[in-house]
């Protein structure tokens, strides 16, 4: 079947105006996003649970708002595809774990019902690690999600089904969230756009640690304009985040390109010594040599100190907040990875986790000192290019084996415990056709900054064809 | 000697009128300060370090900009008291330790910095306990501050220094600092206004452990206007406080009393069960009588769960990430409570404390869902009336002993833990003329609305004789 472009493909901005214009209807849009479903889907295994008559059903309701003149809320009609760590009001969700594996949720949780009070239409639950641990998008309940650039790598995670379902076309808007790289390393291999906002900017009212800044709800879309649509619904005040301050995400929509002359841009190919494979240095270097035809570019990265031994303490923690009482009471249902995250997490003491908690304190301020005198910081989004899906991580990184199952993550670690705001942005494929990405870092807070200047690098990337996105060929995984 | 009153008892609010109108000179303002601190101080021993020469000079800038017609900054030639937590270039700060009981810092601490540019004269610094440790002040550096409506009780702690050093008249702002009430206790012992407001609002750059909500820094004052200006001079955002987010103080300056009608106030003697002595249960209960007749009051209070145990953790661990090393470093220079803080922190583990930040998540959210159901929540500001100077705290309540020496301050961290804003105001003196306190809560980020509503309890308090205002007796403390 040859790949022909459909309504599914249209970018989500071009569908909302579409919509309100009313040349097409939401009925329409959703069905065009199923058939897409049914023809890729088995190739990739991203979307997870479906209720089509009930995303029909809200489907027909937004279309009657429609036809009644109403041209608000800001998602109203567009399919979105939810992460399936997020609990939907009568649709199954798992966490990806065996213990929830037939789990139905009497409610939504905030965000996704933030997502439908915005008029989405909460189209399918999208696969994901077990509760998230780990880069990768493989569980017991529903198997692995498959890279659709070529399905026998990984999609990366843990947003991996929320990347597949965007690349391919299967929906418009989908979201995903981050730890250690989960919504970056997907997006990165998949050719699309992430966005791990400041803490609190995007609320996650779900947090069973409030104040922790590690975890984050984020959007993501093939393009920046999409993902600042979908992130003005999502991102404003919820006070169940106790991170999430007085503010207002509506303006995100309307937020246009900033001038890219005159910023002071640091690159690093390794943030100063995380390990990085030499295939990625070499793509990250290419790019440089473009990027520095646009804008002013030093080699430059702040002091990273010990973010292994940080991150492994916090992420641990975490942890230990979120699912110890489930490994304690149900080992038998519990994966291997979180067990281990759990296990990990009972050999610290408190006064590790002091240590921990002043070392990323130590390592905000020294970001916060670096990024005075730069608007960005852009590093690679992942340390190795896509690998098999089988695996749960690369053993290895150019001979040389990693301490940890996590230590590939450090490039993307080092910036979670930054306390920065991270947007990635695709920048071209491979020479294998894969996808590369980009992780470009703002000043804390000053997230419409951040993001201003990242429409303008995706502008500047689309001008150039060894930067430009490409989507997948979807006919090759139709069977 | 007879009690007169002088320049240095009037308001800031007033002062500042006077300064800026010519009417008195910064320099004489401060003269008048100093001749309060050399009557006063020999009895109740607030102020520690000066530096007169310093101050003055200082005073003579101030009066010169104003000569020049200068208005801003907002604090411009005010005395301030720093308390001896905070450092203040080439003024002696000793945190109430022995082992800093001769440093002298090279530059201001943020906020110092911020009083100073805001045009604060860093007129002394004021006592507290070993690193502000327990609600007492005394350390064996400066040795114990006294209460000033009885100079053989305590003032409370531990920013007792600057709470004498308002209600006596010596400065007409003082700083403090809270993290189980360490604002909060002394101002009600002393029948001052203190603040501790949404984690953020006054940003606390100096935190070793940046996302902690714990430790706060605030501000103090005679009378919750002259509060509101020394908070627009210290609120605001920056971003070396990570919990400090995008935000301007300077309108706390020009906040007005809201409206009382019809707002719902929850009214607990004890926050349904934590230790408080039958005297403040009583003079509680009078207040409230009083209190019904002006606002619709309900007898409740949120669900605390075992706020001793989070409370505990969180405490210890805080212990460990600021004076850890030091204790290991010079057991000799650290008394019996830092020391002992540090011991109990160092038998915990990191799951205790992911269950203690998970536990103060859910202690979050019934506030929040609490205070859905009312405007304010009031309450006493301690659980015992001022007791003698030289115990570090109170050993039983009502015969009951106390698990531990902070089992008393359940009434105030509990509130700490709650992530809510919350105001102390004076109301009235009890049967032995000693100052009775209020904490008021008001909505997590809503800090101007609380403050709003305290002016207008503030001015409604004034006009009851028996819960307005009363100055200690200066002239008894003269010698």
């Amino acid at each position: 079947m040859p790949s022909e472009t459909s309504l599914c493909d249209e970018s989500a901005v071009a569908l909302r105006r579409l919509l309100l214009a009313k040349e097409i209807s939401p009925v329409e849009l959703l069905a065009s996003c199923h058939a897409r479903i049914d023809a890729v889907n088995p190739a990739v295994n991203a979307v997870v649970a479906e209720d089509r008559e009930a995303a029909e059903a809200a489907a027909r309701q937004a279309e009657a708002a429609i036809l009644r003149g109403e041209t608000e809320p800001p998602l109203l009609g567009l399919p979105v595809g939810i992460k399936d760590l997020n609990e939907t009001a009568q649709l199954r969700t798992t966490f990806g774990s065996s213990a929830f594996a037939e789990h139905v949720p009497v409610r939504d949780d905030a965000l996704v019902a933030r997502i439908r009070s915005a008029g989405g239409i909460i189209a399918a639950k999208t696969n994901t690690p077990e509760f998230g641990a780990g880069a990768n998008t493989t569980n017991a309940v529903y198997g692995v999600t498959a890279n659709p650039y070529d399905a026998a790598l990984t999609c990366g995670g843990s947003s991996g089904g929320s990347t597949v379902a965007l690349a391919t076309g299967m929906l418009p808007l989908a979201n995903g969230s981050d730890l250690g790289g989960s919504l970056r390393i997907p997006a990165a291999y998949c050719g699309v756009v992430g966005y791990r906002a400041t803490a609190g900017v995007v609320p996650m009212a779900r947090k069973k640690m409030g104040w922790s800044p590690l975890w984050t709800e984020g959007p993501m879309a093939r393009s920046l304009d999409d993902l600042l649509l979908f992130l003005s619904a999502i991102a404003g005040e919820d006070r169940r985040d106790p991170l999430s301050g007085p503010s207002d995400g509506a303006d995100f929509a309307g937020l246009t390109a900033a001038p890219l002359e005159g910023i002071r841009v640091a690159v690093s190919e390794d943030l100063g010594g995380v390990p990085v494979s030499t295939p990625v240095r070499q793509l990250f270097r290419a790019r440089c040599r473009t990027l520095a035809g646009i804008v002013d570019c030093t080699q430059a990265a702040p002091d990273l100190g010990d973010v292994d031994r940080c991150f492994e303490v916090l992420r641990a923690v975490s942890f230990l907040g979120d699912v110890k009482d489930l490994v304690a009471r149900s080992p038998d249902l519990v994966g291997p990875n979180v067990t281990a995250n759990v296990k990990l997490g009972l050999t610290f003491s408190a006064a590790d986790v002091a240590e921990a908690e002043t070392a990323q304190t130590r390592l905000y301020h020294r970001f916060l000192a670096f990024m005075e005198d730069y608007d960005l910081l852009i590093c690679p989004a992942a340390s190795v290019q896509p690998f098999d899906k089988t695996l749960l991580f690369p053993k290895e990184i150019e001979g040389q084996a990693l301490a940890t199952y996590i230590s590939w993550l450090a490039i993307t670690y080092a910036l979670t415990l930054s306390g920065h705001p991270v947007l990635v942005l695709p920048c071209g494929l491979d020479d294998q056709g894969l996808p590369f990405g980009l992780q470009i870092v703002g000043r804390k807070g000053r997230d419409r900054d951040l993001l201003r200047l990242g429409l303008a690098l995706e502008a500047a990337f689309e001008r150039h064809p060894d930067l430009s996105r490409t989507a997948p060929d979807i006919g090759r995984l139709q069977i």
